[in-house]
Parts: structure tokens; C-alpha cells; sequence
């Protein structure tokens, strides 16, 4: 994808959380900085900023390595009818940050979200005296310290949050588990023809049921090389006990095997909705 | 199973919630009122009572038909050394309670577990001057309302925590969706052994990451015939992209054709764990 828009003008960004958000150094890491970008309260505020282009693109994410899939999302998706045109992997690093000048001695209490709390509770109990306390933001916890000027309390946020509230970082890196990685998801309103890169392609699909049908629809892969890189069942809402599948596949919606594979799969399905091709962004935690 | 217990004596259950929980209400549903049940703050906590014997069996919610899957309690069921000893499909019956003797148009605020307010959105949004106010349990919304006495307050929950607590119900089946069950299974310290009635079994894989390993493993089911009911993904904590792949299936590990596709399947796994087969509950909501 053109990193820079198609017209040299700015690429403007919707992001899910306050300004210092992952979402939102993750979107700077994979554009550049030329970058607009629109905090929304809530994912599916993201999703109607590009449906109403208010933004080109949103940025989503989609799964955590230590954590999982973000299942919201994936319900989104089907709710919308925006394409997949990029993914971008993204090595979460958590800061503990303070006030200007304050020592880590000095903190009683620490604020993050409950997930980046749970991902650095070793080095929380290493920490004397210090309750953590449980905020419904990353970034925000840094903002709201700030605000109040509040010397005896730390937040667990982005290194980016740190720099916009103006926060000192006395630790980085506090993750218990360091393959801690979120992958991102970049949605507009059109698909994007898929380049010479490797790429990777989503679809969604619900199975007729008898025993056996994910066995083939697997097939219609396997017999043609193609990687599954993954598989997520969401319920299907009304149907108990019957699922949409949401498939990862490598190769893109122009090559001759990935159009074979869909057309055999296609009379296996109820429902079937190609979410489009995009560039595979490689994970390389060596270079970390 | 004998849902008498073995020797006679009342079975004891761990669950998570307060009394009246929706878990509570389905272990009750399950087993019959013969039943000592011991409430537990976390899911973990309910693990925990099996493993140190104080409860025969934990009951936990494993997936919701609108929901989708618990993960935690995935993620539990691999961090214990336990079996699943049964399951049953409970069909959710959300009640608006309140006071003794309060008026629906006398309520200002209802209060429930933000799930359980979802599920009811449009019945509310039909309630005039009524704002929804998130708590973290619906039947301790109950509970917390009546100790207070509150009369300007309702809150959403089970019919068994409206009789725990002593509240009267204002309406019930307010879900916007009939079509609302939680699955639970029973866990025990030791597998039960399946008797003649038609039987699921659980299991959990890695496989080994190369192209077409998943359809190769899917296939040792179909090629026999067994169907796959259940599969859910989790992320292989410090392995980024790798997979748990938690699969149910028909049929019951005394069976033949369910012993040879476990050996076919064993070769293409990393790492995988039996969890025990189990009586089908059949799921029949023409009977509701």
C-alpha cells in the first residue's frame, strides 16, 4: 500500500482510544508520521469514521499474541461493508511513567488498563508499597495523572502516551512476557488491488451442517499449498451451536489457486464475504 | 452420570458468581435440587475448589449462543489438571426485578452485568425516564438492591435470584434474542467413564506448523464419520501466531473409530490433552 496516499495529501487515521493510544503508535509505525489521526471512544466508532469518510482508513486491533482475538472486532467486520487492505504487527512495550521529576520510589499507586496491568504484574510486585489500580485506558491513565498533577501515581502506557502528555518514562519494557505483540487490521470503504508482495487474504464464511464440511473447506487449501495462518469461530447470533468461520489465508484474491480454492469452497458455504487482500507484513521479532 | 452422587450424599458444586448466578441456576437445572453449592469470586477460584476436593464439581459457562466462547475458561481447562464429567445447555431467561411491591413506573435506574443489559436493549429502550447502570453481576445487582432498599432501582437477573433475594419480578424473557443458551460443563477431579447414551468428548492440539497440518488433522475425524461439533483457537502464550486448538466432538473415548483418530491425530501434534468424554446434552428448544 502507498504509505503516503495516493494524492500526497495527508492519510487520515480513526483509532480506537484517547490520543497516545497502541492503536495509535501502532498506525505512525506502519505509515510514517504524515499522519491525521481521529481517537474514537469505541471500535465501532472507528468502523462509521470510514463509512461516513470521515478518515481513509481505520486501524484496528485484531489479536494479541498473549491474549487473543479481539472478538468485537471480528463482529464488525461483518457488520460493515469495509475491505481489509493492510495488517501490521506490532511489539507492545510497556513504559511505567510519572510526572516529571518523580522517582519510582515515590509512586503508592499505578493505573493502567487491566490488560497491561495483568502483562506486567512481575514487575509490579517487585515494586514496595504500590497498589495497582484498574483504569479503562492506557493512554488516558497517563492523561489523567497529568491533569491532576498527581505526584504519587504512575501509569502503564505507550512510550507515545508518555510523549504526548508530557511524562517522564522511569522503566520500559515492563512486560512480563516480551512476545507480546498486537496485530492491527487498516479498513476502507474499497479493496485494494494486491501488489508483487507476498500477501495475505480474509474471508468469512458460515459451513452447511453435516459432519465433514470443515474438513473439506479446509481442503480446498491444503490442496493447493495455500497456509491457513488462521481460524476463528464467532457464534452465529440466532443459530445456537452454529458458527461463522473466519479464515487467514497466504496469497492474494489475483492469483489462479486462491480463485480455485474459493470457488470450491463456495458451494460448501451458507454464507461467504471475501474481506480482500493486503500486504503480509512479516514478524520478525529478531530485529526487536 | 448419577446426578445422585455415587454414595448417596449431596453432591457439592463450585460456581462462579453470588447465589442466584445464571451458573447456580443451571447446576441446579442439571443435577436436581439435591445440590450444596459454593459460590467462588473467580472462574480460577472454582478450579481451585475442585482441585483441593473441597466440591466434587466445578460448573462453568464454556460459551454463550450470542456471546461466544468464555476464554478464560479455555485457558483454565489447560492450566488444570482436570476432566470434563458432563455438560448441559441452559436456555437464559433474563428477569426484570425488583422491590416487593415496586411499580415498573416507579424504576429510575436498572442495574445488571453489561452482558445481560445488551441482551435486553430493546426491552429497555421501550422503559420510559430509565437509565441502564453497569455492575459486575446480575444477581448481586439483586442482592445490593434489596439490602439497600433501594425502590427507584430494578435489576436485571435470573428467576432464582429474584426468589434468593426475595424480589419480585416485574417481567420475564426480556432478551431481545430467544434464541439465548450458555453451555456449561462439569469438571472433576477424575474422568467418568462413559456409559451407552450417545457421547461428546473434548481435546486440545497444537500442531506442528507447516501447510495442511489442520486439514490433515480435521480429517482424521471425517474420514471417519465423527462430527466435529466445536472448534475454538487460543493463542500459544510466547509463541506469537501459533495456536491451541480446542476441539468437541461426537462419540466417546471407548469407541473405536474415536481411538484410531486420536492416533492418527497424534503425530501432527505438538502438544495434546484429552479432556474427557461426556453424555450429550441435547439441545431442544422446541420444547422451551
Amino acid at each position: 500500500m502507498d504509505k503516503t496516499g495516493a494524492t500526497g495529501e495527508v492519510i487520515k487515521i480513526a483509532f480506537q482510544g484517547e490520543p497516545g493510544a497502541y492503536s495509535e503508535a501502532a498506525a505512525i509505525a506502519h505509515y510514517g508520521q504524515e499522519l491525521q489521526t481521529t481517537p474514537c471512544e469505541t471500535f465501532a466508532d472507528v468502523f462509521q469514521a470510514v463509512v461516513e469518510g470521515k478518515t481513509n482508513h481505520g486501524f484496528i486491533p485484531i489479536e494479541n499474541s498473549l491474549a487473543g482475538s479481539i472478538h468485537k472486532n471480528f463482529d464488525l467486520l461483518l457488520q460493515h461493508n469495509l475491505y481489509i487492505v493492510a495488517e501490521h504487527h506490532h511489539r507492545i512495550h510497556h513504559c511505567l511513567m510519572a510526572m516529571p521529576g518523580v522517582k519510582s520510589e515515590e509512586l503508592r499507586e499505578v493505573y493502567s488498563h487491566p490488560q497491561a496491568l495483568a502483562q506486567c504484574e512481575k514487575f509490579l510486585s517487585g515494586m514496595t508499597d504500590v497498589r495497582s489500580i484498574i483504569s479503562t485506558d492506557t493512554a488516558g491513565s497517563a492523561r489523567w495523572i497529568k491533569e491532576q498533577g498527581i505526584r504519587s501515581a504512575g501509569a502503564i502506557a505507550s512510550r507515545r502516551a508518555a510523549e504526548v502528555y508530557g511524562m517522564e518514562i522511569l522503566a520500559e519494557g515492563i512486560e512480563d512476557d516480551p512476545a507480546n505483540y498486537t496485530r492491527f487490521l487498516a479498513l476502507a470503504c474499497e479493496p485494494e488491488e494486491p501488489g508483487n508482495e507476498e500477501s495475505k487474504t480474509s474471508i468469512v464464511i458460515t459451513l452447511k451442517h453435516r459432519p465433514g464440511t470443515l474438513h473439506q473447506a479446509v481442503g480446498a487449501f491444503a490442496a493447493r499449498g495455500i497456509d491457513l495462518t488462521k481460524i476463528e469461530s464467532r457464534p452465529l447470533v440466532g443459530k445456537p451451536w452454529e458458527y461463522l468461520f473466519y479464515l487467514d489465508f497466504i496469497g492474494a484474491l489475483n492469483q489462479v489457486e486462491v480463485k480455485d480454492a474459493i470457488l470450491e469452497l463456495e458451494p460448501l458455504c451458507g454464507l461467504m464475504r471475501v474481506f480482500g487482500s493486503y500486504p503480509r507484513h512479516n514478524w520478525s521479532p529478531e530485529i526487536e
